[in-house]
């Protein structure tokens, strides 16, 4: 890494310290109690001051231009506190609409949606996954349909676990304009702005995670009009630009988590340094120091993955299998640490008198979120099956 | 097992489906949201109607007098809902205390702790742990001073983690009547009224299980005055005592933790029994058939160890083996069967739609309550090595 | 447990030790080089005169006709010898093949076949399995035909896996006799003379255990001749009565495995309580306590979940479910207990100056072996789904 | 990497699959019954002659070379056969005696002791550990003592567990010049040549391992007389040089286990996608695609820190903390390849009729090799005290 990373990177994890773990800290991890789209700007504004704003966006919509390998420690950094993400504007959903957006959006879409995300003075959605029957871990099983209407389309659907929907400035949605459910063809991703009619919030969905931004919703659309220009890439081929998105999503999900994983270790390691039980200090006894080495190992393991598939990104590769590995072991291996920090700051530790219960609270989910493990092995195993399998 | 115990199964299992599971998923398991005090009163009220309340109680103070094995089948229905126990009267530490009081106290104890407490009309607390430095999993380390003062004593100290202490009827303290901290001598427990002068609840610790009626809190007492007839057993013998109280208070925990388990498996079943990803319904998916089975062998063996334990306490032994086995496999198998539970319900099973996310929050302190799982391991360690270690 | 079977214990706990272990440790477990059937007959002669031969077979043949529940401590302290099932005349596949001829042979083949396995004139084999794509964990993918021929049959097909076959005085052959291959009906089983014409030894499987007597063989059966009397059971019904043999079997397989795995936890016990490293007994260090403390966990629970199976089986019911919790986790729990030995025991611990590396060795085929893990878990996932997967 | 290298690992794959393996497979991976010094020579004929041979020696020795990157992918393609990193000279212990004699021997010690070694003339061992109470997994306890006589020494002690002493030319021998057993000072390195005076093989440990030439043996050194010039660095620096092969040869160990481990995983993935059981191919199940995914990753993490650490000592760092990170994930990584591949074969798989039972076999001892996983944690453990444990 050269010294400019370095430096940035320090300057990251000074501001996070100073600026954004006390909120954190004060409110539990919970971004609405904390304030909401308010704590936002108030701490965009200070990030700017910082100079650690937008790490990510490209330097002619005022951001630092990182690749993604110069992005890992710096997301990291940031990670660190459950806020900390929002601050810099990094968060999911919105870095991956960005990175989505400069490589698919046509110039008037990026002046009109790409502009105010980088600067932060908007949020948005990206809005693919339904409730069952519809397109979940499976995204083939797409149901909302865009119908032809003159020149445009009638959008109708429901749409389920749709983060920082609420408050959105505009959603990537995902349709159907051709093809069946469970054909893999035949969507197309459209620009809706927020305040376009038939498009809806109907609730939250109270999960037990709590530091996201506009919260995980679903959505209704009915009779959604969309125009031509609205068509964000080419029509029936949003499957394929969702990769696009896909794998740069995958990997600052895993910078994140892991900046926060590394707190409760930090955390935990301290909390055991402090205390004795049965006449020995806690952080010299063996059971102990086993769930130190394993979290080390689980944290080294976890920026190694990482590091290797920001390298093959960075290469101009779409890297399915590297970040489909950096993904499944990064979220398991961040749920690992989380659990073990727990577990070693005991009664505290299941308490928010420490960050490590919030921190474990908000990296269980991402086993779950952006592919299951379950559908990220299936895929790792089928591509070894293709590249071992044959007679030999 | 009798049929009478099959037919109180059956019905402990009907009441908790029909009158407590529906407000525990009203209020996603928040037992101060639900009612608190009021919803115990209401609860209990139903349970009495439904001929299923104190199950764990002497007969002569109107419970059903059941046995360890016995119990096991019936407080795990009870434990299928989160505030399954509260209804019954058998959550913690009130069925604990119960358990203690009646092997221990005098008449006049019993008559003034024991029978209010067996007939739901208060509530206590076990006040023995405190802050660090102080008695947690080592409970030698105990710090809180009874001091000698007339023919009483005063009673100084801070205590933490002291489940339902607010809005306890009374508190069983342990102090420390000789010895110095680290000794593991000369502690003594009182019966402390709640309304004595000088005992205070601080604040209720924030930990992430929210099921607990009177929260875990922290305790202050200063100079609290306690007489002759409030020491509960002999003097200085309260480590001694607090070992009766122990082995069945294990033991029950795993009972509920395994009925919540359980509960959280069968919705998992359901849900996956239900959808279909890739073409193929997920209950035949072969990762969601590992995790299926992963937790019935996860069940079976908790159940299995459980039994076993609950029969040598019926042989009227301590049992400090076979309830330190059933715990520390009880409690890490329940938070991985709800973790896969989790798991397969996918982003549902995050969330509050499902009770499988509520049941794997209120499932994890478990493995640090009640004597964390490294301190388990390291007692059962130390035995084998009496046992095994001698020369050959 | 009565004193008788606590007597019996004991006693064969005491012949193990003297007898069987010091001819064990000195061929390092492979039976083969240390005598094969001559040591067999060496060792059961002096079972004989110890009084603790053949604990499981009928009175009426010899035997001392313990029921499951009462096999399970006696098979354990067996199984603390890899040679020990050996000697008492209780290894696979003899023992199962007794049980099955108890429960199936008519008068005429008990004389014949049960009366000298029982006695130990003859040891036997279980021909089912066999190559793929053959029956496997699949026995319903049988291909091994008997086609009628006259009054009688003539067997062909190929067998893979038989233990103990070479060397066996008889063979019971599973055979299609109606149905196609992964057709699950037409199956019968046969019993076969070794020495009839056809049936050959074509080689051992040079697996990685040795101390299974007569070797896991491959089998061709060229146009053997049957009979109407070599029928076992009846036409048709060979998938049927394996059933009979299946439950038992895999629960003694448990009982004889958990006497291995428990005899290397003490190895490993007594090695740690001898040594020290880094100014402290190993015994004492945390990462130590950790393993010893999982492998009593670990021997425990196999302990529970199989006294449980016995009890279902002892009741007279099948079991198919109790057998394979059982089995699943027994199997499993032994071979980490065996690894944790290993590990514990270092540098010795892997080789063949201590016996946990061979124990490790001729435990770890069994997660295969009778059944794979993963086929158990199919079926154990597949009756939950049955139980809980309905709509509720 | 470069192309370079590519062509490299390209050449040693072939020629490992065309010389090497045959072999292997028909001997089991005996290298004794193999034919032992006999086959090192041949194969390393053959070596030669392909031009893979040597690759980590320095160039004026004959070798090519290569840094602690670039080997990793070569060592690993050697290690694909057992007896690969002997046909191209890398095999512990010789490979990391050169890299020692390389950084610390005189200029005649090198003509006399590394030109030989890098040419594949003679073999070595290093004689570093002894038997209980001596220097095992804590070199502190070193008990082997120099005493000064005339010029020289007279070297006594016992050293077990010595990699290649039956058959090495000379040996690296670890002995006391000053300090007491516990304390970590006062070691010196000596160049001992097999035949000289009072050294001896008395045995091989019969370890489970059975690829390493010349066996694991216990050393008697009985006054073996050194002089001034055998002395290998510094007076009293030996535990400091050790350290200087240590870093090395724990990354080479793992370059090659990952070999193996490879080799494994593309066997058991071919061996699934051949079969089927209940009408459905193998490979596509869900149970074996999770197997197949677990060892993508463990794969593919052990690469990415073996690769992190290799670039740390290629810039000149001692890399203390990375080399332990690659060591301790990358031997129980490849022990879980193994077993899974093991698993995932059934019957074959526990057989010598594919390679995995044995590679699991070889495998298995580099968890206590080289440093138990236990020691590396610890060690981690302190490190991560020691940077996160202080107030803040």
């Amino acid at each position: 890494m050269t010294s400019r990373i370095d430096d940035l990177v320090a300057r990251t994890r000074a501001f996070i310290d100073t600026h954004v773990i006390p909120v954190e800290d004060e409110f539990d991890g919970d971004v609405a109690a904390a304030g909401g789209d308010e704590l936002r700007a108030g701490l965009q504004h200070e990030a700017r001051a910082a100079g650690v704003f937008a790490p990510h966006a490209p330097r002619e919509y005022g951001g630092l231009g990182l690749g993604m390998a110069e992005r890992a420690p710096v997301f990291e950094a940031a990670g660190r506190s459950l806020f900390g993400p929002l601050a810099l504007n990094i968060n999911a959903p919105d870095e991956g609409n960005l990175h989505l957006l400069e490589r698919v959006a046509t110039g008037g879409q990026r002046e009109r949606y790409l502009a105010p995300l980088a600067r932060g003075e908007q949020r948005s959605a990206f809005a693919m996954t339904e409730p069952p029957p519809g397109a979940g871990s499976d995204p083939g099983a797409l149901r909302t349909l865009a119908r032809r209407d003159d020149d445009g389309w009638l959008i109708t659907g429901r749409k389920k676990f749709i983060t920082g929907a609420d408050g959105a400035g505009f959603f990537i949605v995902m349709a159907r304009t051709s093809g069946e459910p469970d054909s893999t063809g035949g969507a197309t991703m459209f620009l809706v702005p927020a305040d376009r009619t038939g498009i809806r919030v109907i609730r939250h969905v109270n999960t037990m995670d709590r530091s996201m931004l506009g919260g995980h919703c679903e959505l209704d659309l009915t009779d959604v009009r969309v125009e031509q220009d609205d068509v964000l890439g080419a029509l029936d081929q949003g499957f394929h630009h969702a990769q696009v998105r896909l794998g740069p999503a995958r990997l600052t999900h895993v910078m994140r988590w892991l900046g926060a994983a590394q707190r409760a270790h930090e955390t935990a390691v301290r909390y055991v340094s402090e205390r004795s039980a049965f006449g020995r200090p806690l952080a010299e006894q063996g059971m102990i120091e086993l769930m130190i080495a394993d979290n080390e190992i689980d944290l080294a393991a976890t920026r190694s993955l990482l590091l290797t598939a920001c390298r093959v990104l960075d290469a101009g590769h779409a890297g399915r299998e590297e970040t489909s590995l950096a993904k499944v072991f990064g979220a398991e291996a961040a749920h690992r640490v989380a659990d073990r920090a727990v577990q070693m700051c005991g009664g505290a530790g299941v308490s928010a008198d420490l960050p490590t219960a919030r921190i474990a609270r908000e990296i269980r989910p991402f086993r779950i979120y952006d592919g299951p493990s379950e559908v990220h092995r299936m895929s790792l195993a089928r591509r070894a099956v293709r590249r071992y399998g044959g007679p030999r």
